[in-house]
């Protein structure tokens, strides 16, 4: 049986292939490599019409019209198409000149085996002198755009590793070695660079490399099972166990748990998307998602500069997304969702359990007791978590959105994985990276995500406010502040686009606001804060190429109104991207035509909030990283007349069945009670 | 069967009781009244010797004397002692002159009375025209010296509500009323105020009060179980069962749990405490403990700023810690400890349960997929919970210290319970509150909490290092960034003594390093860094009581050479204090003497991280308040050689045994697949 299909549902099997061969009908070309097909969200205009008529009427409303986004080479040409799948056409048809498709799996694998072929590059890898058993492995990069080289091809950095076990999980990225090789978009070699090796060290290109140096050879950079001496023992069994089985249900892509509602989305480039949150039947967010997200690294030396990742508009978190696994990603009662993309050929594929859904006890959510009867009430904080996990090259990202009963929204972000490693000498040392194995530099780097946060607070028509907490002034005869111990608020309504920052010491605080609806309580706008992540913006130079492909990483928190194209904080196209088209471009543009299309109190605004972490690796993240998290939070401000979580029910032993530990030495003590 | 008994363990009921016998024979006086009979921890050069050895050698050291500190009221004196168990005599009797001990319950039950009783306050409370039904409940606060009052004496002051139920925990901070008196230290009403209800209106304390305002009735403000509807009853059951038993071990207080080591201690004024907290055997910290925390309210008008909360100094976390249920505060294996304080005949007294320990899922602690092989490793974080809970008068805040298997300790507060309230008249509004009830006033306040970080870094000799990361320059010659993209760090080694701020903008980290310890990979001296909680310092004027009281709220980050009586950094007596005792007079007064005693780098050091949060109530944290958190952490930095969690076993179904949720409608795809 199967669920109906609601506008947000990611395309379907069937609706892929369809959109494939409404493309291949009109194309009338057999050679077309099919790069993506995904739900092209209808217009919000379109969607407010239909939430508003579907959660306010019994009928089902007519869905706007289904649309899928199509990209694809046709020859030598990379074109997009928008298909009405109901009526079978193709809508538009655009040919993307100069512009570059994320990451095309194929291609990569076959520049890497056009780079393993070349003689020049084997000559090469013969010249390292590289100890017997060794095999060397090739791991291609997107090219960072730097500025030496021309963006309008596509170019791959090949960055050599070697791994010396027979196994082939052996960690490779424990031996970097000393070459990388750019291959272009017709699979030659181009360029062979000889890495630098230390600080004062630079790029060559020419010669011979440097022979590899036997003393880096070592035992103490695996992290796999089969690699490592035998686990620990003491960590003892804890399950999680749900008699009545978990208290969400799923209908379709919708999740119903406590009060609240959403639906959940899955596309190849943001991967885990989340639409029409509502608590107790109240519009909360029309649309949550991670934007974007870059990791530059901050190694001066060129060929490192390439190393610049969008892991979204690169990779793809969908593309990258994990298949989790029962009870080895989650605990308890687990509902998986599985994620549609397109072979090149345009056959739908399946990626199994790509978001998983399942609750978690998160501690006491209140208590009071009452210390006049001695009563204490108090209940347990249950939580809905909703989590992906990709894997880019070395890394992994999970991405976690967690629901509280209190109406809060939590997104937690865990880096994990591998650190990204280039050669050392051995006793050299750079200002710009940790060596954490002989012979292994692990560069400084930033990681900065963008959270897209689309509001509906009661409606479409938000505010964002900046609040700040300052003391009264002690010397102002106007003001009631007789022992200097007064402070109060001080408001500030955003009213055209722009960027903004965080400032703790002033506990400046964003609140989205619908000032339409008051709260009858407070007698303020109904809201949700920001809880930010404080964290650096971007550290490279706001010439670099760095700055100006990654404009959200200049601000923590940016406001722009609502555009249906605007989803990508970088731009749409980000692969070897020249910058200048994102979201500080859209707002510079629409500054300059002027008129009122920048304003943005009570409009339909987006917000976006820019976090992440300045990583200098430490040697405990070698080598593998246990979870760096950086977490945000969205909670209501005067959007309800009470604590939501209210109506929890008490926290009692007969429910929660815990057990008693008695101290293995008995009591120590028998001294007089008294009570 | 007893442990033995270890330096750092509390006193036992046995040790309590001499210790009140040695007293009472000193003084031969039959009237003393014990304030505090606790363990007074040896001199750090015994516990050091003592630890070295005890780590050191299989034999049993000798440990150094016992000593506890007394405190009591002998007749008008208030007096403190402290007394060698071992030998069983005083070895220091001191005259608290004008100083007062923390809060006396009994005596502040005899003020409530006092102000009860009193002719003029039952005729003031008569002229408020209260309700049918209505019951008047006073709460008797400390007095936060505000400059208005003779401090040297005890003051207390009352503050009224009622509550309309008969049902006695109806919450009675739904009606505060317009009135407040003072009571002195020998039970004496001194005076009653009329509290202001608007903004502009000022306290008065002659005539007669306001009459009840009816229109403030209201049913919106229970949070008991009795009072309140039926429970939702969709969050189904949730059990952690752990069928070979918890993965701590413990010993008396010791507990054992992966690869650490800690002893846990408990105490009247700090409530928990750790002590030679160890992983893998390598000393980290010699004591970790809150030391002291601060809750102004934002309101101007007189009196309200005295109220002015030291939780630690005025009412004592340790005293007011929570008997924790069994399977209410935690799920799963749960071992308690109990606290022993003293009667005021200086009998022990039994508190039961102030302490929690057990463990908790923390999802993914590493993951890395191999995507040429398709491996996945991953294993999930286990995290050992220490929990305590204080109810102070309306609030409660739980205390967590979390230990990873990844050598990360983090320590969090979740503020919970009742909003302290102020009366306010219907349709009125201020600017330092907010209107969470008909006639109910939430002032604006702060929580500024100060973690005492008593470092032992593989050893007593620490620094405090502060490192920020900054862009390369792009315009300096002798600098390679040819593409404005390098970044690196700029250290700073704190060599004096000092406060300092937080700043994200440049990833301003504080390390405490041990330099004469180095690791043999990276080269670096071994520490740990501190993960601040980001919050916004006090915001009351410098001048201010609250300021001069409370002078670690000035900054985020302390660093002091360690002194065995600077425990608590807004001195060690706060009630009704004055000030200039706390942090920074420490500091200032050794920075006057001159010399090397301010000297921090390569010392015995205390590192004092202060932070909190700016607290201007919301709607939702009425009538009772969904917990708030903060979390600071601490994590190795360089400490270890490699991720101290690498050898955690992999996460496996086999061992988890979690549940797949089918779709309840089924899968609604069936279309091609294709891997």
């Amino acid at each position: 049986m199967s669920s109906p299909r609601h506008p947000f549902d990611p395309l379907r099997p069937d609706e892929i292939q369809l959109a494939a061969e409404i493309v291949k009908k009109h194309e009338s070309f057999t050679g077309i490599i099919f790069r993506l097909i995904t739900l092209l969200e209808p217009p919000k205009a379109d969607m407010v019409r239909f939430l508003d008529m579907e959660h306010g009427e019994a009928n089902t409303p007519d869905p706007p019209a289904r649309l899928a986004k199509v990209q694809a080479h046709v020859g030598k040409a990379f074109k997009e198409y928008k298909i009405d799948l109901d009526k079978q056409v193709v809508h538009l048809e655009v040919e993307l000149e100069n512009r570059h498709s994320h990451i095309d799996g194929n291609y990569m694998r076959k520049a890497e085996a056009a780079c393993m072929a070349d003689p020049r590059v084997k000559e090469q890898v013969a010249a390292l002198k590289l100890p017997d058993g060794a095999t060397v492995v090739v791991e291609t990069w997107t090219y960072g755009t730097d500025g030496l080289n021309d963006m309008s091809k596509r170019m791959t950095m090949c960055w050599f590793y070697m791994r010396l076990s027979s196994d082939p999980d052996a960690n490779y990225y424990a031996y970097p070695l000393g070459l990388c090789a750019e291959v272009s978009d017709d699979l030659k070699v181009v360029k062979i660079i000889h890495l630098p090796s230390g600080e004062n060290d630079r790029v060559t290109d020419d010669g011979r490399p440097k022979e590899f140096d036997h003393r880096k050879i070592h035992e103490t950079s695996e992290y796999y099972p089969t690699l490592t001496a035998a686990p620990r023992t003491t960590t003892k069994l804890y399950h999680v166990s749900q008699p009545e089985g978990p208290s969400f249900s799923i209908r379709g892509n919708q999740i119903s748990w406590e009060k609240w509602t959403m639906r959940v989305g899955f596309n190849y480039r943001e991967g885990m998307t989340l639409h029409d949150v509502r608590f107790d039947g109240r519009s909360l967010f029309y649309r949550l998602s991670l934007s974007e997200m870059f990791v530059p690294y901050g190694d001066p030396r060129i060929p490192y500069p390439r190393k610049a990742a969008f892991d979204l508009g690169n990779d793809g978190a969908g593309l990258c997304a994990n298949n989790l696994r029962l009870g080895c990603d989650c605990l308890g009662h687990i509902k998986y969702f599985d994620g549609w993309v397109t072979s090149h050929s345009g056959v739908p594929l399946r990626m199994p359990n790509v978001i998983c859904c399942h609750e978690i006890d998160d501690g006491i959510l209140w208590k009071h007791t009452n210390t006049r009867t001695g009563n204490a009430a108090v209940t347990r904080s249950r939580v809905l978590v909703l989590q992906t996990i990709i894997t880019a090259s070395n890394y992994e990202y999970i991405f976690l959105f967690y629901f509280g009963q209190d109406a809060s929204i939590h997104y937690e972000v865990r880096a994990t994985g591998i650190l990204s490693t280039a050669p050392i000498d051995i006793g050299n040392s750079v200002p710009y990276g940790t060596v954490v194995a002989p012979g292994v530099m692990a560069p400084y780097h930033q990681h900065l995500f963008c959270l897209r946060i689309d509001p509906a607070i009661d409606g479409h028509a938000n505010s964002l406010l900046v609040e700040e907490s300052h003391p009264l002034p002690i010397d102002n005869p106007d003001v009631h502040n007789p022992l200097g111990v007064g402070y109060t608020t001080q408001s500030t309504h955003i009213t055209r686009e722009g960027g903004f920052d965080l400032d703790h010491k002033v506990n400046r605080v964003f609140k989205i606001l619908n000032e339409g609806k008051r709260n009858p309580t407070t007698g303020t706008p109904v809201g949700f804060r920001l809880l930010p992540c404080y964290s650096q913006p971007l550290l490279a130079h706001p010439s670099s190429f760095h700055a100006r492909r990654s404009e959200f990483g200049a601000h923590a928190v940016w406001v722009t109104r609502y555009h249906d194209d605007e989803m990508f904080p970088a731009g749409k196209f980000t692969m070897q991207s020249a910058g200048g088209e994102g979201i500080a471009s859209w707002i510079a543009q629409r500054q300059r035509e002027g008129g009122d299309r920048s304003e943005v109190r009570d409009k339909d605004i987006v917000v976006w909030h820019t976090f992440g972490s300045t990583h200098n690796p430490r040697a405990e993240d070698w080598p593998v990283m246990p979870c760096e998290k950086m977490v945000v939070g969205l909670k209501p401000v005067n959007f309800f007349e009470r604590n939501p979580a209210l109506d929890v029910a008490m926290s009692k032993q007969e429910r929660n069945l815990s057990v008693l530990v008695e101290d293995a030495g008995g009591s120590c003590c028998s001294g007089t009670l008294e009570t």
